[in-house]
């Protein structure tokens, strides 16, 4: 059942003492590890149900140390401050005694926060989906090596989409439309993920390869309204062999439901 | 001797076994606590000891827990991983025992990063330091709010101080010139205070007032140039009582040094 794929992916299993069994599943790899987003959507699943009444993220910190591989992992969790209406955690995802991913959270209920909006920022000028390139033209080698892309239905809009033939923009910006697999509508847990899950702006620079993430700071910012997503990345600051991405998700309400900055290693050639 | 006054502020003692003694100087304090930033730095200047030949902070992400006080304080800190380039640290700050902020970290050498750079980003356009309006020239009860104006040079650039004569533009951005007393040259370190050190931004949105941080990620990218730094704030998201706080910092080599972004309660009326 399509419906569940997501759900059953980043399933977690409570071991009681604030750990958590996980299963990575191979459908996420890409290159030479598992899907930093998907990741952070697992461990952010298990933070879920650590504060009571607090499931929601509203901001999650991750620091990534080595690559995951598919296959059984640990999430640890650790509650640092639970006070008013937020929680402060503390997360490890591990393999085999290897560390992967330490972070930080606050946790909190969307569904009790202000409604009060005075957003200025305006959504992504994007065309629409039906000129919109899917991501599953790409080249059955780029298939084979991102199995990621099996998992949702990404259309990149055909502005910045010449990476893909050669001819990238060099703005450094990369946007495209997104739905998980099933047509599943997005959730705070979702939205972990959709804040990596396109390739790497790199691209749109004619960098293309892999950009290891040293650190990705989201923030979700209200519950997602259901339907299609629009993702954003943009990169300004490339020096001293690291760039900054920042993405932001957009709902189909025109409401910027959430922001990350990344910084990562710049590919090597 | 003003030359010194910003080391002796963020000094902290090694007692061994990861833990330093700090002393949070009160001429940092602004509104109920002590400035955010000057914490970072200091929590940043302990992690400079953590790692040998990683002196410098490449990401910090601190999530503050409760206000901090000017008085004695403790830096415990953690090695996560040590390995190739970079090391990733964690830090905790405790005042008598109550948690004030926990972080994570990347710390590196900052002299031995690739040399390449290929920033699309623009300095800010600002009026010349001369132009500016000086800090020092807030009512007196402010400059008592805000004991910290006393350690720097901040010079607004008028476009943007409207919010001091009750005129705020609207825009959510906010730019300054900024030094350190006795025209102490920047490093690594201080961009951690400076990257927290002007107004709120939402100043210039007509919410004046004390907004908490939640979380704050700080991105190093290079070692400054000696002389002023420039420091722009900007928001684009605010909703649900919270909003994002982009900060840049440029160097007098038109270098675009630090990057953050934090996350912080909207203030109330």
């Amino acid at each position: 059942m399509n419906q569940i794929e997501w759900d059953d992916h980043i399933a977690v299993t409570d071991r009681g003492d604030g750990e958590f069994a996980a299963e990575l599943h191979d459908g996420w790899v890409v290159g030479a590890g598992v899907n930093g987003g998907y990741l952070l959507a697992t461990i952010g699943n298990a933070l879920s149900r650590v504060a009571p009444g607090k499931p929601d993220p509203i901001s999650v910190s991750a620091y990534y140390l080595s690559a995951s591989r598919p296959g059984p992992a640990t999430v640890s969790t650790r509650v640092v401050r639970d006070g008013g209406s937020i929680a402060t955690l503390a997360a490890e995802l591990t393999q085999g005694g290897d560390a992967r991913i330490t972070a930080l959270a606050t946790y909190g209920d969307l569904d009790r926060v202000p409604d009060d909006i005075r957003t200025t920022a305006k959504p992504p000028v994007m065309a629409p989906l039906e000129e919109c390139v899917p991501s599953s033209m790409a080249p059955p080698e780029v298939l084979a090596n991102a199995k990621l892309l099996g998992r949702f239905d990404m259309r990149f809009d055909p502005s910045c989409i010449g990476w893909a033939v050669g001819k990238p923009s060099g703005d450094g910006v990369i946007s495209a439309w997104f739905r998980l697999n099933g047509e599943r509508d997005p959730d705070p847990i979702e939205l972990l993920m959709v804040l990596d899950a396109l390739p790497p702006v790199t691209f749109d620079l004619g960098m293309p390869g892999w950009a290891p993430t040293l650190e990705l700071t989201a923030h979700v910012r209200a519950k997602p309204a259901p339907g299609w997503l629009r993702v954003t990345h943009r990169t300004r600051n490339m020096a001293g062999g690291m760039f900054e991405e920042d993405c932001e998700v957009w709902d189909s309400a025109d409401r910027l439901v959430a922001q990350s900055r990344q910084l990562a290693r710049q590919p090597r050639p």
